[in-house]
């Protein structure tokens, strides 16, 4: 277990990613006190809203009252997401988001040429755009990710191979524009990962560009995201995006099958029972996992909220 | 990943552990429905019924009902539960029992005393009564279950110790009457089990009994259940119980909170897609999965059944 690191950073999506799935709006000083629960837990990043087009994303319309009502905890990153420049500058604008550039690639040309109508060699094109846009920001460039890192609905299995050379690809890419990336997200996209494939193609990454970081990014569609966090444990990954509660899946599940992100809380209390920090308090974070659950207004996926911490277990019993 | 066994035997307690905790009856025809639909889609084994006290257990009162109306398919071990010297009897009395004699102990004290009023040395004492019994009806005894051997809600945290004592205490047993075990089921009776510990736990009991395979009773109550069954395939366990559709939860669980066993096909699917075996056909599996669905009227954990096998998505695309 020598590659088990001491310490992980827990990326909390459900504000964003989790809250961008459901279908009702969610009013705006809902969001802001999940958000402000999620950091008092520990939590030192905090995905808070999209700056999207809202005819797009209706629930994302209140981005920026969003981040502007946060009554802020210091030293929590307060980030958000962005697909544009426009999307980018909206979020400047506020002067409430702690910006932070990112570099995306994917390793499904399939599922590039579907999302976005684009190839692989025009995406990388895009991200000498996004660096020069970046630089025109002030903004620095330190991760990349690369979506569809484990299979693709659409083309299928995705060659390891791919994976490491859209890496040294991304990598290259921002040091030609005089960024040196530090580490590299590696998503499961469509939920294809196994803790196999996970190992393998961490092994693989870090094997050819021992310098980076690798964070992933996983769902649990296939009932699979903890055992890969796991996989990814083993292999040195210790950065995890996640959602508290489990948000980020389709609510109509039975029939659509989109089940959501690796479960904030489910993932802190395995790593907290394994000896390793994310400086996150648990029973915090499970009230929070219940407000996501009241805000929401139906049962969520995560398991420790119901089943209860071990640590709480320990407790009551002292 | 060297461990990691080529094959593995799935053992299906959905109809049995799972239907036990249904508060409503389910009829009889469409237990023995989903018992073939379990059968058919390649389980070597299946566990039918609990031949307890219809009193305690209602929905279990059918147990011989049930397992005479079963259209048996070849090759299938069709399994009971019993808890006493009455029950075995009763499940002999039917001749339409695989039986199969089997042996247990805890590992917490603490939770014996609670469950059964007994000590461990007690506990004990009945293994020798148990296998008198089994002599006498002419039942072999080739495994023993460790209960509570990751936890335990009434003790905390359990010594590895104190389970590889309990695994050499009921070889020793077994010896003593002249049956050698071929195996131990390991037991997380309490859901307290992570990766790691499993991982320490059989690396202990291998270590000590490298003669005796490694099987595992997992619960999700906290969301580890998949990765716990990964960690152990990694340590070499190679049969697991598990529960169709994730069955044997709670249906109250956002208020009592029990998880169901490990998912039948969700852990199936890993494995397929992991290159080991496990003689099931996925898609059948699935099916099934939705049959349990069905019969239970609620959306039932698993995940492959709403998000579709990698199996079947490449086929799809073909």
């Amino acid at each position: 277990m020598g590659d088990i690191p001491a310490r992980i950073r827990v990326i909390e999506m459900g504000p964003r990613e989790g809250f961008q799935m459901e279908p009702a709006m969610i009013a705006t000083e809902r969001k802001v006190e999940l958000i402000e629960a999620l950091a008092e837990s520990g939590l030192g990043t905090v995905e808070c809203a999209s700056f999207v087009n809202p005819k797009v994303v209706p629930v994302m319309a209140d981005a920026e009252q969003t981040v502007a009502a946060i009554r802020r905890k210091p030293g929590v990153r307060y980030t958000a997401l962005w697909l544009n420049e426009r999307g980018l500058r909206r979020a400047i604008a506020t002067g409430k988001v702690d910006i932070q550039g990112f570099l995306a690639l994917n390793a499904s040309e399939a599922f590039v040429a579907r999302n976005t109508g684009m190839t692989l060699d025009k995406e990388a094109d895009e991200q000498h755009r996004w660096l020069e846009t970046y630089k025109e920001c002030g903004v620095p460039v330190e991760s990349a990710g690369i979506g569809s890192a484990f299979g693709c609905n659409f083309q299928g299995d995705v060659p390891i191979s791919k994976v490491v050379e859209q890496v040294g690809r991304i990598r290259d890419i921002a040091a030609s524009h005089g960024e040196t990336l530090k580490r590299v997200n590696i998503a499961d996209t469509m939920s294809w990962g196994t803790p196999q494939s996970v190992k393998r193609v961490i092994g693989a990454v870090r094997e050819r560009f021992p310098e980076l970081g690798i964070g992933l990014h996983l769902h649990n569609t296939r009932g699979m995201a903890m055992a890969n966090a796991y996989a990814g444990l083993e292999m040195g990954a210790d950065e995890f995006d996640t959602s508290v509660a489990g948000l980020g899946g389709c609510p109509f599940a039975g029939h659509k099958g989109a089940a959501g992100n690796l479960c904030t809380e489910d993932f802190v209390m395995m790593c907290e029972e394994m000896g390793i920090q994310s400086g996150v308090d648990l029973e915090r974070l499970i009230e929070a996992a219940r407000l996501a659950e009241r805000i929401v207004g139906r049962n969520l996926p995560g398991a420790v909220m119901k089943g209860g911490s071990l640590s709480g277990l320990r407790n009551r019993r002292q």
